[in-house]
């Protein structure tokens, strides 16, 4: 944006000229390469999502010139179907970034503080910019394990966001830390953000009928292999559901289209195939971690679908880009405290083969 | 939401407890029903877009686990070829009612007031609801003709949108007019929403070269029958297109998925359909309107896909529920100055037909 004049700037609104918007992880084509940076599953979805969007297409010509459904009834069914929780207790968005910005917007404009780690999904800093809460944000430093710290979430608050596995840090908080969480701050809204809960972590959807405070924000971009489609959901009760519907249609009446609905739905009925895909994920990370240790990489405890490495021996940023120059791509964050560690996707058996053999024989022989 | 308690409601932030949402158009699943109530088009889409949904599934287990491009690069090149534009001038959001929410955050969020008509896309109010600048906003109203007055512009404010063909009222402003109110505002962002402009209207996209506070908005739900997809447009000079992606990357990185770009791309590469489809809705429009003049209908002149009519003789509420109750459905605003009109959205001749039987030979008669 170097090149927008200070006489075009006049045109923004003044407090959108002071934000500082959220960093995809790139998306390059590059022939060959091996993309362990963004956190996708390397499994396809169920075949039963191409049959779904199929049988959308057969109908094409009477449906996709009409609106879908507004309230996308049929994909909340079957996420409550699949959650065993009642429809009311279902809320769907485009993508779990959608639900988590009407999160902030439904719960967290509040007179006292936001907490969150310190550590976390790097999008959260940017919702509270977005929805001018950034001054009321107290950002809560995870401990030298760069575990959270519960005892840190009794303080006065005007809501709580917990990434559970958190993220990048792979590292998943009990049931039991939530529930002391939940039980101290019975006035604010506690979101337990499960983007990667599916890979080995309990989920608090169990502790939704219990607590009136809780929200569980889920996605199908990674368990279920459709970040292409862009379906994200939370679980809680009623009373905070509403805030969430009236919030999206104070934003899009119509976020989720038919294929995506079609699509989501046929994956949450395919419960089979969810529970082997991820199985074979988390076998692979497990072999991966003993691998990387093997090599003298230190390797937090994950429950996600990525690790979070760092090697005392070799700086992470020159790591990433003599991985890069292989054809590897993994995410490094360039930030205070994380800054000797890499993200590193799970891939497929034969993909971690690939990272390990390319570390072992080409970078640190 | 009646049944939820005040107890329950400290959850929710101060400001969304004020906010009085969007209530989309009924998308009831009735048999036989004539569905006239949501400007949808009669006709389905390019074939070429079920040819390119088809080309993703025949990838589906490549693409589908992966992020789509956060840019949506292709569909902006699409549209940018179609609009006779550079893919500078494009932004891209999740349905024109995304685009227009951006559009309020990235610009209108003033000191100053934000200017539009008293009957307009309701929306509008809305959005500033949500976005904190209702009182704020200076409501203008249309003239006894139901067009907008050109003066009432040219009065200090923090920002102008006219839909154009305005809705509910179907009626056009020409280019010179937008001039008018454009050079009239050179330090405020003047938004032309044109939703329906493909059905007989001028489009302001011509006048984006010229014009550096201007940003013309448009969808493909309606002229390209893609409601079910969820794809609308800005384009503007790349100085305000930079404050829309701030914007966007601050509330969600990706907001259209792979079906929906590859759907949309596939629209607009074909013209020819596109013009064809059309001209059909405009020969229908006209056709419908002779009839329900020479049923003693008034009938506001109309560049859309709808009209906008009343009856002397018969309270619009009423008519409303007599043709619903014979299985058409119509679109009727309980509202001042409006509640004795009916917006009708334009069918298929045969489609049309059936209303104007229906009208005459079951209601009026």
């Amino acid at each position: 944006m170097s090149n927008i004049t200070t006489e075009q700037m006049r045109f923004w609104s003044p407090e959108v000229r002071e934000l500082d918007p959220y960093v995809p992880g790139e998306q390059p084509k590059i022939q060959n390469l091996l993309k362990l940076n963004t956190n996708e599953n390397p499994y396809p979805p169920s075949p039963k999502v191409v049959n779904a969007v199929q049988a959308v297409l057969a109908h094409s010509a009477d449906v996709l010139r009409l609106y879908p459904d507004p309230d996308a009834l049929e994909l909340k069914q079957a996420i409550a179907k699949q959650q065993n929780v009642a429809v009311e207790n279902v809320f769907v968005g485009n993508g779990s970034d959608e639900v988590l910005a009407h999160i902030f917007k439904a719960f967290f404009v509040q007179d006292k503080p936001i907490l969150y780690p310190d550590i976390t999904y790097s999008f959260y800093p940017v919702y509270s910019q977005f929805f001018g809460i950034s001054t009321k944000t107290k950002i809560l430093p995870l401990n030298e394990n760069f575990e959270i710290v519960v005892d840190d979430y009794k303080q006065p608050n005007g809501g709580i966001i917990i990434t559970n596995p958190n993220a990048p840090t792979s590292i998943a908080l009990g049931l039991s830390a939530i529930e002391e969480v939940l039980q101290a701050n019975p006035n604010s809204v506690v979101v337990i953000d499960e983007a990667y809960v599916d890979f080995g972590a309990e989920s608090a959807v169990a502790l939704v009928e219990k607590y009136e405070n809780l929200v569980v924000c889920q996605t199908t971009s990674k368990s279920r292999s459709l970040a292409g489609l862009r379906v994200g959901f939370a679980v809680a009760q009623p009373h905070l559901i509403a805030a969430l519907e009236v919030v999206k249609n104070s934003f899009n009446s119509y976020p989720i289209d038919r294929f995506a609905i079609a699509a989501a739905v046929a994956s949450f009925d395919d419960q089979g195939y969810f529970e082997a895909q991820n199985n074979k994920v988390i076998a692979s990370r497990e072999k991966l971690v003993i691998h990387l240790e093997e090599m003298g990489f230190k390797v937090l405890p994950s429950k996600a679908n990525f690790i979070f490495a760092s090697l005392p021996t070799k700086d992470a940023g020159e790591l990433a880009t003599e991985l890069r120059e292989k054809g590897i791509i993994v995410r490094y964050f360039n930030k205070p405290r994380i800054n000797q560690y890499l993200r590193i996707t799970i891939g497929t058996d034969e993909q971690n083969q690939r990272l390990v053999n390319t570390l072992k024989n080409d970078i640190l022989n």
